[in-house]
């Protein structure tokens, strides 16, 4: 038995930190931007602040977007537009994308100051929009493969491929915490935990920008969206949140401190309303938290005309114009107009009118500017049309493969049931089955992912992939159900009896942002029909969830007799699936979310006590499966809990060990989760909180070592003045099935303002 | 055509809020307290401090409470407890009631200084516990009469039969903002709405306590629950709730601030927690917001165990003492502790070592003394059983019929099927048909309202009053369901195709607190597949809903060609509701709550512009039913709308008036609801909000002027540092269907600091 010593991940992702923090001294570039900007006219400041759709410089034939000549002179040599973004209803070739970007920057290059011109794109998955590129599972699965290497190394792929498409800013990640379950962007992020969301989110930008990067290999990641987007009160897109002060630092602010200090050189601004205060217009949050408190140094955009909407929607400012005073002396730097030039005449005019200093737009445009030279657009705004030889590639498809595999997660195996024989009789059915939507989901190929099946029409849904490994006289389909109808369900059920088992695929099919709204998150009665009249047959059921949230499958999953969340994995989703159905790869993911039992109980993992209820509750926290589950074809035993003080004081380090063993018979890769509670402190303290993961390979046998290092900052809580502290007291650790405890003596003493 | 002016509500309430306020000159009480303090030593001053519940002096048979010879002496002569509540599983008569007062107060007369009792109880309806009293309306019901005289004389006749029982001190009004539907409490609250709940507190209050609360008539009121229960996270009684300062005075501290201004004596402090804080180790709430800002000189205690629970639920105090240390010191004056004498001997070692002031304890006792001495305790602790002639009399039904009448809430009469005709054959069906736990909900003679079928056996349930209004030949009875289950479904179908109507109720059983939690806020399957069977029959359906919050019934609503929401009524409920099916009585109720169409798309009415959506949304704000909906036999029509002055300056007050026509054939009341919007604000404004509203009776024909007067006060809100501000801006009128525009003109420039 062979006993290793594994190095903490943190270690993995500080020397990445450290290495992206060594790039080209900044000081130089500075002093360019300085010179570039002492050289321009109000003018020409105001136009680099300004971010216009492809559509505004485009003809569009049949769908497809041209760049229109007179309409990119007018961006550039009128407005000087320092940016555009993408948008479309179509994803192109590379050919296509190396005309489009070259045209703009012919032009851009035309302009007096020749400055080239930012290109943004939503690459939220890999590089959306081109056709043959390499699409990930979305940032859901990433995350529920708590597996960070991966997560860098799809960040990278990613970034090469953007490239590939001579494109230099990517709009990813989202950092949001995946709050609310009833959010249609739940998907786009790392899950519920402010941890697990700063470290993949750390891993992925530094997988985007690498050590450098003005390479032709890395994009500016963009930090989305700030802040608190993942929460609103009534579940829909942009709509607004109840957020404290304290829970904003508690929760949603750590993953993008982190993002910073990883060296993120661009940032989003949430579209929503916290406390009935519109970020973008929140000098607090965008000057005094973001620069003051984060140091953040790149650029804060805007998302889709949220200056606008101050006026349209938030009805904070009375005018247009008011609203482009209020965003930019709050501290906006580019605003996602984004469909004419407002906002560059009333910036313009505010500036003349002395209502905006002219020190905010020199500050905006040096980030500006700052990011370009960065990138290095100054001296290649175009790359090289052959520099990219792994674009779309077998080395990069085996990275998405491994994604899937590494994502999906195994909450039910009763039995054993699975790996399924391949000799079986297999019946697949359900609306999710046979559709590469519901692999993909939104952001692929096209804004809300509808066209994936054509598109992707040469990957391989759940059913194709299934048919390829069992062989199609094994397979029969029958879908019983589209996603709110039941269709032809007798001949599914016909079907179910003369099967061995029966595969049912429920769940969502693609979609974003408001598209996405729903009203209820119990799934349709059709699905869940579906479920009970197969489990009729008595075939068993394996139940494969694909959807982008855990919509409420309490009915259908009490007659499953294995169950598998999918998420939306991506274009290799269906043949990851297929591997592990049949065990041909063993699952190793684990939930990133909370499952829930029921429509109308939300909470998360990292609740207060309270809400468990008295004991004498029949509706205290009970979900259907709690953040962290995910099973094993194998097995695994922790033992040996290990600490190496009982005693933690201020700068010193405590070193957590555990050893997990492989007891089963397969090889099999674990996720050890570090969860830490305090058991008192002057704020109700969340019950537990993930502090640390790591992920190992172990074959059947084989024991590992696993550690953790903590300090006192690791176990840090904000207080009720909003300050981050760690107050004395006794702190229990779980890992697995080990229990331990330490305490930790501070000499603070906790504040007790009781303040909201 | 008799054309009327209409004083103003608010000049009623201004009445009585200024005699509350003409009581005894405080000073003469005041000095008696500090003589007596003077006297007092540290235990008799913590005994005092210290509630314990009737149990800890009584021995039970058959689950009697008589009062224990033992156990009263160590709870007086040991421990000089200065307060004991009710609980008990049963409601007993006047005389059990002087028996157990009296013995209580005779043992108080043997200590060494003789203070009383102050013994409390929850009569949150009518004085609950006591047998033959006169039941009221839940307060969500009493809301929806939009009727501050009916609610003023409910609190009054409930003073009466307490005093009547021998109690001076009533557990009520709840004052909690009602705003999660899901919450089981949300039945005890004055609905969703601030102004509507701050009204009818002050009615409610004014109407307990009288000009006199030393009266024998009158009881103290205690407003609760301070602050912030009505908005659980999760939807769960006694869960965590995120508010932010803004939002908790905007919302959530005018009723309470309106209350104080009233004159309420005590004050009881929510179970839950905000932001992780408690309110009852909060200083910030207890002491600088209650006293430092509202002014609150009267007794605030906690609720149900609450200091024990900071330790063992809050997990805010790492032992019980310091639990004790905490909440003292945040200004908590008496502990419900309610089992043993703990919080008294900690108490007591705190003040010893000192971590406890003196001076904290003498502010508390001077509290409780106080209104002691304000409720005449001292002079008579005991009331005479021959001063209330009047308990459960038929006088005070009079007002428990009219307010149940006025509550009544209709929401759909489709082609005026209502009123029925009485010699119609009437189908009655449903699971809330035929009890009395579905019209009296908690609080109603025990906890949990669960003997109410016996202890109300004489008074009508819907079935019983529809008999007795229209004959029992014409009456056929099947349940059809339980809540959750079918029962006998086909014998309800049958019954409905011999009748000419269905009579559908459907709606919830009686319950309170954690009790009444629940994970879906859908109605059963079984009630909903109840009303879909009667549909098939295609004959009419009468759906009535008996129920203490709004449990979504949009399938079965879809159903209906009338639809009644009935809350829970009261013992006088079903009489009500006979009268107006069958047109004995005209419907004036209106929605105090927003009625939800799905599950998961709870939003209140006064919501963000933000909640609309997108024009393309299909998810936007669409509820079932809005607040304030709510539909009369006869018409009437607005018109005339008029502004004293379009511009509205500081010290200036506008005068709206708007007559008001009945243009149908029917004498009915018509609730006048003025809401008024800001247009544009520095915190995203509310898209409406009521500002005032009347209840007014008309003649057919007949028209009056209503007139509400609006000062810059009236249309404040709290900005993003926390106050309260009115900024200039259009402000927008809407009256029924008229609307008219001012301005706000001052010379406050908005704060900006975009804080959370």
């Amino acid at each position: 038995m062979r006993k290793i010593f594994i190095i903490v991940n943190i270690v993995f992702l500080n020397v990445l930190v450290l290495s992206a923090q060594t790039k080209k001294p900044e000081s130089d570039i500075d002093q360019k931007v300085d010179v570039l900007i002492a050289k321009m006219t109000l003018e020409e400041k105001v136009g680099q602040m300004t971010e216009v759709t492809s559509d505004v410089v485009s003809t569009t034939t049949n769908g497809v977007h041209e760049i229109d000549p007179e309409k990119i002179k007018e961006a550039i040599l009128k407005y000087h537009v320092g940016s555009i973004l993408n948008v479309s209803a179509h994803a192109y070739d590379r050919k296509h994308w190396y005309e489009v970007i070259s045209t703009i920057q012919a032009e851009a290059a035309k302009d007096r100051l020749k400055i080239p011109v930012i290109y943004g794109i939503d690459a939220i998955h890999g590089v959306t929009y081109t056709t043959g590129s390499t699409l990930f599972p979305q940032e859901i699965a990433m995350a529920a493969t708590f597996n960070k290497e991966i997560v860098y190394k799809a960040g990278e792929i990613t970034a090469y491929e953007t490239r590939a498409s001579y494109i230099p800013w990517n709009y990813s990640p989202v950092l949001d915490l995946g709050k609310s379950p009833l959010w249609p962007r739940i998907y786009e992020t790392f899950g519920e935990d402010p941890y697990l969301i700063k470290t993949m989110g750390a891993a992925i930008i530094t997988g985007y920008q690498g050590n450098d990067v003005s390479d032709k290999y890395h994009v500016a990641a963009c930090m989305k969206h700030y802040l608190g987007y993942g929460d609103p009160l009534s579940g829909k897109d942009r709509t607004p949140a109840w957020i404290p002060d304290r829970y904003m630092r508690e929760y949603f602010l750590p993953p993008f401190a982190e993002a910073v200090k990883a060296g993120a050189r661009t940032l989003m601004i949430n579209s929503g309303e916290i406390n009935g205060v519109p970020i973008h217009a929140s000098k607090y949050m965008l000057t005094d938290v973001l620069r003051g408190e984060l140091h953040f140094d790149g650029i804060a955009v805007t998302d889709w005309r949220d200056i606008e909407y101050l006026h349209d929607r938030h009805h904070i400012a009375a005018t247009q114009k008011d609203a482009v005073m209020i965003a930019v002396n709050a501290g906006v730097d580019m605003s996602m107009v984004p469909y004419e030039y407002s906002f560059y005449n009333y910036l313009v005019e505010l500036v003349h009118e002395g209502k905006v200093p002219m020190s905010r737009i020199n500050e905006a445009v040096h980030r500006i500017l700052k990011v370009k030279y960065q990138l290095g657009l100054f001296d290649r705004s175009v790359g090289n049309p052959d520099d990219y030889p792994k674009f779309g590639s077998e080395e990069f498809r085996q990275v998405s493969l491994n994604a899937a595999t590494e994502a999906i997660t195994l909450l039910k195996n009763n039995n054993n049931i699975l790996p399924l024989k391949k000799d079986m009789k297999v019946l697949v059915t359900g609306p999710t089955a046979n559709t590469m939507r519901s692999l993909d989901g939104g952001w692929s190929y096209t804004w809300q992912g509808d066209q994936s099946d054509v598109y992707a029409a040469g990957k391989n849904t759940i059913l194709e992939a299934i048919q390829q490994k069992i062989g199609k006289d094994n397979v029969s389909y029958e879908p019983g159900a589209t996603f709110d109808s039941l269709q032809n369900i007798d001949e599914a059920v016909k079907a179910a009896k003369k099967s061995d088992v029966i595969v049912l695929c429920l769940g969502e099919t693609s979609y974003t942002e408001n598209v996405g709204n729903i009203d209820d998150l119990n799934l349709s009665a059709a699905q869940t029909q579906l479920a009970s009249e197969l489990a009729k047959t008595g075939k068993p059921i394996v139940l494969v969830l694909a959807e982008g949230r855990p919509r409420i499958v309490t009915d259908a999953e009490s007659k499953s007799a294995a169950t598998l969340m999918t998420y939306f994995l991506g274009n290799e989703g269906g043949d990851a699936l297929a591997n592990i159905l049949f065990g041909d790869a063993n699952p190793s993911g684990r939930l990133p979310i909370t499952y829930p039992r029921y429509a109308n109980s939300l909470v998360n993992y990292y609740r207060k006590n309270l809400e468990n209820g008295n004991p004498d509750d029949k509706h205290g926290y009970n979900p259907l499966y709690e953040f962290g589950t995910g099973l094993s074809y194998t097995t695994f035993g922790y033992s040996n809990l290990h600490i190496s003080k009982p005693n933690l004081k201020d700068n010193e380090t405590l070193t957590i060990t555990v050893d997990v063993k492989n007891t089963g018979q397969l090889e099999g890769k674990e996720s050890v989760l570090l969860y830490i509670s305090q058991l008192y402190a002057s704020i109700a303290p969340d019950t537990k909180r993930l502090r640390g993961y790591d992920k190992i390979d172990l074959k059947p046998g084989e024991t590992k070592t696993v550690s953790f290092k903590i300090t006192p900052k690791d176990i840090a809580f904000v207080n009720d003045i909003s300050k981050t502290v760690t107050e004395s007291g006794e702190f229990k650790i779980q890992l697995g099935d080990q229990t331990q405890s330490f305490n930790y003596i501070s000499n603070t003493i906790p504040s007790r303002t009781g303040k909201l």
